[in-house]
């Protein structure tokens, strides 16, 4: 292993971050390295100002941070900010048959530079792309459509933690193939001894297609196995979240290129305007021959196609899609709080989350509660109430719901009595439109509620990306905790969450999670919701459930990322 | 979880056992635990009798074992030895489906008794199954055609541990996501604090897809990593090669009874005769929506069918195919040690290896050794001397040669100049037949050479299974390393070697060896031989080139035959 002069020094500079880091995963304990909160007393006084400067001109600069990739000459871009404004921001097409190319070419230098250096790059990667943090926050409010603190948050410090997560994931498992040993077996005269060497090799390109709501938090775990792992990585972002991903990338081919290595290891890969007839990039990437690894975060229509054609073509392929994330309300002792928790989760991003709840079901005879008994229509009652105000007040609610992404969310969010109508449910609550203050351009909706009974099943086993949920009547908590299990098993789900004063049905809760291969969180009331999960301690996704075919991020997610060849002689 | 008494108990009998050979599969140290000598002072004065007994009765007894499998009513079985004799077993014929259905429902007790206990009960199989291993040596013998002592040892011990280091492998996976944190998340108030609960579960029902020649050896790994993972697992054994694994499916739920689990865990799905255009049953198991995992060892046809329709399925497929095992000969400082270990490369069970070297390199020009310079044809004499000398004593040769497996490795070993005139290559050395002393039905036969030179890259670009290699004239050993890099990318390989006095062509071949995805063996001139690897040491296959998708025994061959499901609260 050869670690160039600025490697080593980044090698000590991160050792006892990666040593935390390495522990923290393997007990699943709370860490984090990059502060959440996008306060002046933490990322500076100047920060959040530097941070809008810099968005400002990355609307021009983007291009010129990439233009030493291998391109077509053609200029691409055509991203519209879910508020409204126009960004502007151009990027240089990439030549694919070049830039994968150059991506091989960079192998060689990046495979024999040995785990441990890779995993200190990437870190020094991640930290530089945390003091951009204010600047990132506004480029993925701008392309997501997320409120701004959520931006910062998600598309910030906590994509970031998420990123490290893989990298010590990748490195642990690394580290767990010794480099050399002396084998010695025993014989009747002198033992046999012979020298092995195990040497990683990393699988080929890797290939990381991104998505419009979570540019960088989806993109980061994909990204930073490949490349810890020793894959050079082409990172094809959603044509309207490219920005984000822009800049991942330039900090991160200026890091590769200060720590000794080639630039190319990671490039992006903008998409030109759709050709009539043509496959769309994403798919001319992913039927490369050269490209050995894909990791999706999107549509489950492309996923699958990706989970099939992909694998069939013995590619490594990691997918995130869409499912039915489930609640299974029983009882509470805590209505309040249950309501209050609830609310916020269908609120935050006006439920574009893949994680988001939309499936609550509710025995017909009603719950128990602290309040006293709830028939299911007076649940529904207090349901609405909380989710009303919880938005009441529109310059606040703005700051939660942020803006619906695309034509698609909008138009259920502005025709929910029409969307009641076909799916044979009731409107328990209408969404109410909001007028951004600063954005008036951008269509802010409360989330709706609808009613079904549990038998009219097409109306709820399809994601309804959005703000709109549904409250399934059932026949009692049994009922729901089947549906849990036949739903999830069929269409897959992020996540799923009961209430119940009852051990007993918790207990069940548990079971049928396990059966259905998805996540459980149980009672929350408080500040920790079922949609947002912690690097290093909660998993994201299960790769049980067809929502997504692995996990952020276990073992499974790396150990294949690259193979072990040994080359052995006697001594 | 919920140990059995039973079950309690050997978790205490194999602690101290799991314990060492965690840290030998860690450091890669030398580790067995079953010993590899059928010596009757290590297996017992009457082993070697009782097993040949046990053996003879096997043949009656094999169906009674598997009797209380769901069956179709069914006999199956038609083995005959490749010595000669007709087995005479009969197997009960599996009802697929309802052997999905017993599979399953014995799933959660296996799931819940836990990691830890599930690895201890797996040893103890696999301790029962060594306690019979003359009786295994005999029906790996007379299905395969392995000669005695190779039948004893690699379809006895060495399959042994290599089925010890899967479930350790397994083990150690699995134990690396803790049973449950505590998660404290500091706020400006009192901290968050959550439970997290993490459950291991199942893919679901696993296939293992055994192979004629190594019936044992190839179908161990998979079947104890998904076993030991908590999968129920199917053994489709070979047609021709099922008493091996029917007797090891015997023993496996006899000790999964008796630890007071569900026998059905393991089955065995003996096949009946082929019906004309029906699919074959390794082909219906494959297809079966309820089978998650499979493991297959055999040809390259069905094994890139399953690679790419099982994989498009969802299910997680492991292949070893075939390939052009090279060895790359440029000098060497021990001629007669280079050439005795070869000759015993080729002569072992006749070339029946997935592991056998096929194609040798060597430079036109010749090459230089301690005992002079040798042109090509020199040297080609020289290596046929030594084939011919290695079994020049008939019964002594038959002992390694073995029988040949099937009429397509006979029909290439009793033709010989026939098969060179069709690849344009001259016959170097014919194989010589051997008449078995004691199976005069046998078909035994010495190695061949063939020699071609490289610009006929079709002659020796495909699999020659069996007993014969082709000697390849090349420009020089730079064109060797350049070729052995060019066809084993393209064709795959399970092995490589190299022999040379010069560091930099070894260090030349160690990137070429990594450059196409296979491991390399140096200079081997004593007891070591390419074509076998060590448990908990050498990795078997890469899972980087077309031979093979995995390797036995390494992290990613285990880490995704489990999930992780979650369950959170607060506390």
């Amino acid at each position: 292993m050869t670690a160039t002069a600025p490697a080593a020094e980044l090698l000590d500079t991160h050792r006892e971050l990666l040593e935390a880091a390495t522990h923290a995963l393997a007990t699943r304990e709370y860490f984090s390295r990059y502060p959440e909160s996008p306060s002046p007393r933490v990322y500076g006084e100047t920060a959040a100002q530097e941070g809008q400067t810099a968005f400002e001109q990355a609307q021009n600069s983007a291009f010129r941070a990439l233009a030493d990739q291998p391109g077509t000459g053609t200029e691409v871009g055509a991203e519209v900010s879910p508020y409204g404004p126009t960004l502007g921001a151009r990027y240089p097409e990439l030549d694919v048959d070049a830039g994968i190319e150059a991506a091989r070419a960079a192998i060689p230098a990046w495979r024999d530079a040995g785990a441990a250096t890779r995993a200190a790059v990437c870190v020094e990667i991640i930290d530089r792309i945390n003091a951009r943090s204010h600047e990132m926050a506004h480029a993925v409010m701008h392309t997501s459509g997320q409120p701004f603190v959520m931006s910062f948050q998600a598309g910030g410090p906590h994509a970031q933690d998420r990123a490290l997560e893989a990298v010590v994931a990748a490195l642990v498992e690394q580290k767990r193939v010794p480099e050399s040993v002396t084998w010695e077996k025993p014989t009747k005269g002198d033992p046999i001894r012979m020298q092995k060497d195990y040497r990683l090799v990393p699988r080929g390109v890797a290939l990381v297609i991104g998505c419009n709501t979570f540019p960088t938090w989806n993109a980061y775990p994909g990204l930073f196995a490949s490349l810890a792992t020793g894959n050079p990585v082409i990172v094809k972002p959603h044509p309207q979240a490219v920005l984000p991903l822009a800049l991942t990338v330039s900090i991160a081919r200026d890091v590769l290129a200060e720590a000794g290595f080639d630039r190319a290891l990671v490039q992006l890969a903008a998409e030109g305007e759709p050709v009539e007839g043509a496959d769309g990039l994403a798919k001319v990437l992913a039927c490369h021959p050269a490209v050995s690894i894909i990791d999706y975060t999107g549509g489950p229509t492309f996923g699958a196609w990706l989970e099939r054609e992909g694998a069939a073509a013995g590619k490594l392929v990691y997918t995130e899609k869409a499912g039915l994330n489930t609640v299974v309300v029983d009882s509470t002792d805590d209505l309040k709080g249950m309501l209050g928790n609830l609310a916020f989760s269908f609120s935050l991003y006006s439920g574009q989350m893949c994680t988001a709840p939309q499936n609550v079901y509710v025995p017909s005879e009603g719950i128990s509660t602290d309040e006293g008994d709830l028939s299911y229509e007076q649940f529904a009652e207090k349901l609405a109430g909380a989710i009303t105000r919880f938005n009441s007040d529109d310059a606040r609610a703005v700051e939660i719901l942020g803006a619906t992404v695309n034509p698609d969310v909008r138009s259920r969010a502005t025709d929910v009595p029409g969307l009641a109508q076909r799916l044979g449910g009731d409107v328990l609550l209408d969404s109410r439109p909001i007028t951004h203050p600063n954005y008036p351009d951008a269509v802010v909706a409360v989330p709706a509620l609808i009613g079904v009974d549990a038998g009219n099943l097409p109306a709820y086993s399809q994601e309804c990306f959005g703000p709109v949920a549904f409250l399934i009547r059932t026949d009692g908590t049994p009922a729901s905790l089947d549906l849990l299990r036949q739903t999830v098993r069929e269409h897959g789900a992020m996540t799923a969450s009961v209430y119940s004063t009852n051990e007993q049905v918790l207990e069940d809760a548990r079971d049928a999670a396990m059966d259905a291969g998805v996540a459980l969180s149980e009672n929350l009331t408080g500040q920790i919701f079922v949609n947002q999960t912690a690097a290093f301690s909660d998993f994201h996704g299960t790769g049980a459930n067809p929502a997504a075919n692995s996990a952020y991020t276990d073992a499974a997610f790396v150990a294949n990322r690259f193979r072990v060849i040994t080359s052995r002689r006697h001594v």
